[in-house]
């Protein structure tokens, strides 16, 4: 065999050709059975063997939801830069992605030349100078797909435009508006959020840093009163950050007013430090190494009056502290307002990384083979095997579920309004601790279910799990995020029990119906019916959010408080949660898969009933409380073997829907065996 | 505030003290209450809150089983080498880890020379050249420290020492011996173990790369016949290995013989690689990075007639096949005994890694604190929080059980014999998919127990998700393992069953007897009780096991193949082979508590009931199947929370037990504050 990289692909083919009939000629005439039988593997597209049954645009359409050119247009531009390095893996197919085996130095570098690039194009026009739903909507649609290409670079711009950008535009008022904005969206500052210490990150409200006003001169001046104080996490303070927000306790005439927000310089234009500051790097992590996480210890740092965000509170030139909210609950609450942005970034993101991932594992699913079931016959296809499609084919359901919710939660927040505070904050923190968790998942399982090639930096599943690591636990721990749903709804439960009024917003009304009744025995079409899907999701809402009041009512008549009975009532708050959060996302799939028409209906109701089921499935609470009998458990579990055979044949179809361009999967995708031959391989 | 490094201990706390009076100085006369009620945070070591109730000593002892000296005596040299990147922080701390900040060369480049380093100090000697029961689990012991280290390190070893040297010595005869073995051992031979193929790596049987004997010169000739037949994933190939091991399709003749193994050199005295070979890089990976995976073709590669490991086939100098054993599936399983070390080794190791990261997490969980409960109270520590409790004592339980199974399984592996080959295929095979699963789980939760400290690098927790996910599917796909095991079982029962002779061996004894009852309504004390947790685990097995094999039989009624069957199966396939591995790892549990004194009996019993319950609640199986009533799974819930409460005084001592050195934990483990303190940092 010749193995020159020079030779082209017919003239392997016919080496090869030429090497197996040579060794079949040895063979001939003792008639070796297991030698005919085992003929080398040959790559086939999926696309030759799989069927498509419905319009794969459409789903992308409905899936997407919004600005579909954009994100063509930010994709075609990283698979265009040499940035973004292109690399030819197997004949003519080029992928895109960031090259992991760089120290974190060079990761960031890297990191920054790309932003500088994307900015030059005009991908962050009026990010910051703009207003309005359709431009939030067209900006939410990018950062989704920029994504797609590396973590850092979306972690970096949302910090510079989401944290300090957002901020500088909700708690700033003209003066900073004027001062900033433009600067910042065109990259000259680059703001960083200095909110999280060393001591405190979930609770914001213990932070240590103190800030003090100097009459004499009309500065604040900000100290790190400790270690402990010291600002931690802070994304771009390492290295390239100008500007910083600082969050820090304000005390005026040794008043406490709680936390504020300040605008600080941190570097000069030459990329000193700034004197009175200490900042040093939070070092090598296992994902996230484009970012520049830094930390900063405050020393008498003074920043002028006006540099205080001033839109909730303020500091005259006398002293004298004035604030439009006189609750301090509330104006903390307030200054948290721009975490929500975050979140909400976080959970789009995860769902679009899901698709990424599950559209890899799929197409390698249809196009290796691994055992036989009898020595006659061909190996078999991953994806053919019931397991296989059981670790898939309901990650995909969950994925387009999910995608689903994602919109609704972005048009919640692009039209946020002081009316919609509390739900968007309850949304966004049950879908960011939700889609992130599912996101780990799923990319485990497809992990997992590539075998070694998962672990390979270039096929990219396995990489992503290090980089979105970090979303189970930043802004906000999901845990905490959870409980803060079962909180909110303990509320509404406890208010409607007091004023004696039906419920109202959340999707709660179905509480004041009766209570739907599941049949003992349902049968295969019951089960894939929404009648059964919507009872059994809201049976099980209403029953975990009564038990569970119940149980912080019983511990505080025990003597309790209520903050240690809700804490002692945790089981049955991360199973509320997670009812309240799955019944959302149901009806929202219903509504959507109720206005779809023609055959791509069919296979959206095949996705509805998966999605309901798999919850069911996976969720013991339905035997644990009785809202299922174990006849029908039984019969839901086969019921998800016989979605997975339903689901099987458009398996390729739903991912070619996800709209994911072929140069951001992998080449596991592909032809793996061409992208893995020699003339296709580096040499040592 | 005076950062300069140079200050010294007691100068900052003074200075920390300076500050502080300053604000409360300004604060005096106006009484702010929370400036007052926030002080700095400070670090207080868990020992000095913390009681221990029994001699952490002997449960060392008890868990690591074996070695203790030995274990101690690598943890030394390898914590006084300079190569094992010895780096201070905070105080006179040292830690040693490996730089992950590193490239792919340079890891691999570390690797190599800390082999060097272990070899000079005599840490191999006798691992290829000696023998018996002693010096084997003397072997393991050693192999469980270095892995605490690195991955890669005892990858790289485990390849050379535990699949090239054991195949010498299994499949080899004297001559292979002589010549190889005591050179493998001074590590002047470097050996790797080419199976794998880019088209099959679980099922090894459809290798497709061919060797031929050319009578002639005596020599075998080996191809591989197309891209597919590539040798993957060649730990050591890609840059220092010597020789291989190949496995290879053998034709004699024009007949095919199977699978079988030859030694080839791949590299010269310089390293250059032979001719007739192309060897190739695998790239970047998602951990592992100091191993150099690597691909080989070959090319008419030829290796003398002696190169066949004869000890179970051979080639006569006549062309002539004679093999011991007949049937060519027994042949074929022979050659893959080697691969039960591998599957022994990393069982053996997930579980010391899972115990590194609980050490770390339980210690942060006691000095770290988050939210207080009202506005007078400190905030609460972590491992206060009952939702906290609940997420990591579990896994010390589990961590404790899988120790003693571990040990059980090393003992079976160094004892082994024909007639073990069975039941330790089975007990390796479940206990490796089990421990590394519950590694990833355990290493998850612990990271999110951590929050974003978890993710940095030097934290250890984060970086070991990525360095040992390969866990879960190397040496054999964990789901692939457990269907095996499934099938195992089916066979035992159908054997029983044909002979209608009782059950004997693998702890299936309990089938004989009449089938448990466990009461509709049980106590606390008879959850705790040995008899009810025994009861209930037998009773899933046997339930699921009559349920698998009617499974498969109607479905071989319906005209399905058995293989089909089996497929089909899967669901309680899985269910089944997690029941029979949770009951074996309990009854050794059982045993090791019965035979406890002292107050360590008591928490042994904590922990065996631990176990029991987090099993119980944790597998929906017990529900779904009808195993317990829904109040009885209700009182488990409650139960393992009161068994948190009870484990809580006992988590320090517990993990202190684990015998992991300090330096081989993290800064987040001691005084984090200290750690992080500006002096401990590098300056930007």
């Amino acid at each position: 065999m010749d193995l020159s990289a020079s030779s082209s692909a017919s003239e392997r083919v016919s080496r090869r050709a030429a090497i197996i009939s040579r060794h079949l000629g040895e063979a001939s005439g003792f008639g070796s059975p297991s030698l005919v039988l085992t003929p080398c593997i040959s790559f086939l597209p999926p696309e030759s063997s799989e069927k498509v049954s419905f319009d794969t645009r459409e789903l992308r359409l409905l899936l997407d939801g919004h600005d579909v050119e954009a994100r063509d247009w930010v994709f075609r531009l990283m698979e265009e830069c040499s940035l973004f390095c292109p690399r030819r893996r197997g004949g003519n197919r080029v992928f895109v992605a960031p090259d992991y085996n760089q120290s974190m130095e060079q990761q960031r570098e890297m990191t920054i030349r790309r932003i500088q690039f994307l900015l030059e194009r005009g991908v962050f026009d009026g990010w910051l100078t703009g207003s309005g739903v359709d431009l939030e909507m067209r900006k939410l649609a990018m950062y989704e797909c920029i994504g797609l290409y590396d973590h850092s670079l979306i972690v970096k711009l949302g910090v510079h435009f989401f944290l300090w950008g957002a901020a500088i535009q909700f708690f700033g008022t003209k003066r900073h508006h004027d001062k900033f904005l433009r600067e910042s969206e065109n990259y000259l500052i680059k703001g960083c959020f200095a909110m999280t210490e060393l001591g405190h990150g979930s609770n914001v409200r213990g932070i240590e840093t103190i800030a003090t006003f100097d009459k004499n001169t009309q500065e604040f001046i900000i100290n790190s009163p400790c270690e402990s104080a010291q600002k931690y996490w802070i994304g771009g303070a390492a290295k390239h950050a100008t500007h910083t927000i600082i969050f820090s306790q304000l005390h005026i005439n040794g008043t406490s007013q709680g936390v504020h927000a300040f605008i600080g310089q941190i570097r000069d234009a030459n990329g000193n430090i700034m004197p009175n500051l200490r900042i040093a790097d939070c070092g090598h992590k296992i994902g996230l190494n484009g970012v520049d996480n830094g930390r900063i210890w405050f020393d008498n740092f003074r920043v002028p009056r006006e540099n205080l965000l001033n839109s909730v509170a303020d500091v005259l030139p006398d002293g004298q502290y004035v604030s439009a909210i006189k609750d301090p609950d509330q104006r903390f609450a307030a200054f948290l307002a721009p975490l929500t942005s975050g979140r909400v970034n976080i959970a789009v993101n995860a769902v679009y990384i899901s698709k990424m991932a599950l559209a890899i594992a799929v197409r390698y699913g249809l196009t290796r083979r691994a055992f036989s079931l009898s020595s006659n016959e061909p190996e078999v296809l991953l994806l053919d095997y019931p397991s296989h499609q059981r670790r898939l084919l309901p990650l995909i359901a969950k994925a387009c579920a999910m995608s689903i919710a994602a919109n609704n939660l972005k048009k919640i927040y692009v039209k946020r309004s002081p009316d919609t505070s509390k739900i968007l904050h309850i949304y966004s923190s049950a879908y960011k601790a939700t889609f992130t968790w599912q996101n780990m998942k799923t990319l485990q399982e497809c992990r997992e279910a590539c075998g070694g090639q998962g672990l390979k930096t270039e096929n990219r599943i396995g990489i992503l799990k290090g980089e979105f690591d970090v979303q189970s636990t930043f802004e906000g721990d999901n845990n905490v995020l959870m409980q803060q749903v079962s909180k909110a709804l303990l509320s509404e439960y406890i208010s409607a029990q007091k004023k004696n009024q039906p419920f109202k917003g959340l999707g709660l009304e179905h509480m004041n119906s009766p209570c739907p009744v599941i049949p003992a025995n349902l049968t295969s079409s019951a089960l894939r019916s929404i009648e059964f899907q919507n009872d059994v999701f809201c049976l099980r809402e209403r029953d975990l959010l009564i038990r569970y009041a119940s149980e912080v009512y019983q511990y505080q008549q025990q003597g309790k408080s209520r903050e240690t009975a809700v804490l002692l009532s945790y089981q049955l708050a991360e199973d509320l949660a997670r009812a309240f959060t799955e019944r959302t996302i149901l009806q929202l799939l219903v509504e959507k898969v109720k206005s779809a028409t023609g055959p791509l209906k069919d296979v959206l109701e095949l996705l509805r009933s998966m999605y309901a089921l798999i919850c069911i499935e996976e969720d013991a609470s339905f035997l644990r409380y009785g809202h299922l009998s174990l006849s029908n458990a039984a019969a839901v579990r086969k019921e998800v073997m016989k979605l997975c055979s339903n689901v099987r044949p458009h398996a390729l179809a739903l991912v070619n829907s996800f709209g994911i361009p072929d140069s951001f999967l992998s080449p596991i995708a592909f032809d793996w065996i061409e992208a893995n031959s020699w003339t296709s391989s580096n040499s040592l």
